[in-house]
């Protein structure tokens, strides 16, 4: 069973995805793609973190995600995707690969994954090329990653809105 | 019963909730926080007031909206709430115990209160900081106050989702 | 039977509004409002095209849409409404007889019409006063529009929900 979860930012998906997570498997493996760029990022690392006990392990990997999938006898949840996608734009990485190791990674793990990715392609275009790339990006890996799982979910007001598949 | 209405701009929130509102009492008193900063908001607000026909009293309250909620034997439609939090950071009023005091007062209400807000964390990350804590406040203020209320409706191109609750 | 798709830049729309008009009709108008203004819109056009085979018929039209609803034995594919305001906007045609000609269009037609629109306005509000606009025009657009049809569905990681009908 595999779970995509997706929202704006402040949606409530982080937290919704850790609660699934925490219904699928005693053992948890939290896959953190987020650098501590600043301050502000930092911060927000440190919150997610504290919302977690000690139930939790904590791999930390911003790019070769699907090497950790594979975790038999606990849940695995990877927050979030597009931060992994920022990651793999910044350092210049060729994305399709990524992307088809992930998805292969998926496949292969017996266990459950809970992925979180964000909404980003709601507002007007931006000016700034990157900015459009990132966006068509990461609505193309949403796209994808959602053919992958057995359920999607979209949150707004840290309410979900199953958008395939259903609750377990 | 409480119910918040959440969308995009122009997705047709407001009428939704004023709809809502109309079916929940015949007093009606709509809670503005708008301040009509420049032109543009003045005919904006403009439009919703005439939008409003004479059972709808009016109350112009940007900061203390959590005095007027209790309205024996009324509806109170408060539009909308990301006004309100834009009025409480530029007068950099402490947030936590307004949002406290708010949240208190809607335990408070016996009569119906309908909230709207606005979905403004679908986009690419905004460069300028405090866009990024507005978004940031914004999607917190709208979980919290999801929890708060027995009903709650996304609204897209006019239409409803639901995301709590039932229609009554 | 017309239908509304809406949904996020990359979130699957323009696909899913295919598949829909391809169980529709087997005779298939692509009514495209793209210009290639430069080349990275070019290439979205062409990228969308090959996504068509030979039973679609193309016309290219950036305003004048309500021309071409009416195409008895077929169904009319119009992708998409945002860009079709923008040439509107950037041509500084009136909008409203514009709007209403396309409402007067499908009312008109006899033939299933699929339309595709936007959401633009989940984000922060623009600094830029034409954006602002845009994003209001398109917001009004998809709520009239939706009156209009007989389905509506908003798109995001390229699975429906429905907003509005239902499945045929």
């Amino acid at each position: 069973m595999h779970l995509l979860v997706t929202g704006g930012v402040r949606s409530g998906k982080s937290r919704f995805a850790q609660e699934q997570a925490e219904q699928l498997a005693d053992r948890r493996v939290f896959l953190a793609t987020g650098r501590a760029w600043d301050d502000e990022m930092g911060e927000r690392i440190k919150r997610h973190q504290d919302d977690r006990d000690a139930s939790w392990q904590t791999i930390e990997e911003p790019i070769r995600v699907w090497e950790h999938l594979d975790q038999p006898g606990s849940v695995v949840l990877l927050d979030c995707l597009t931060m992994w996608l920022t990651n793999i734009l910044l350092e210049e990485i060729e994305l399709e690969p990524a992307i088809v190791s992930l998805e292969e990674a998926l496949a292969a793990a017996g266990n459950p994954v809970v992925l979180v990715t964000n909404e980003v392609g709601w507002g007007i275009v931006p000016q700034n090329a990157l900015a459009r790339r990132f966006r068509d990006e990461a609505g193309r890996l949403s796209q994808r990653l959602a053919r992958s799982c057995d359920r999607v979910v979209l949150v707004a007001a840290g309410l979900p809105l199953e958008l395939k598949g259903s609750e377990p």
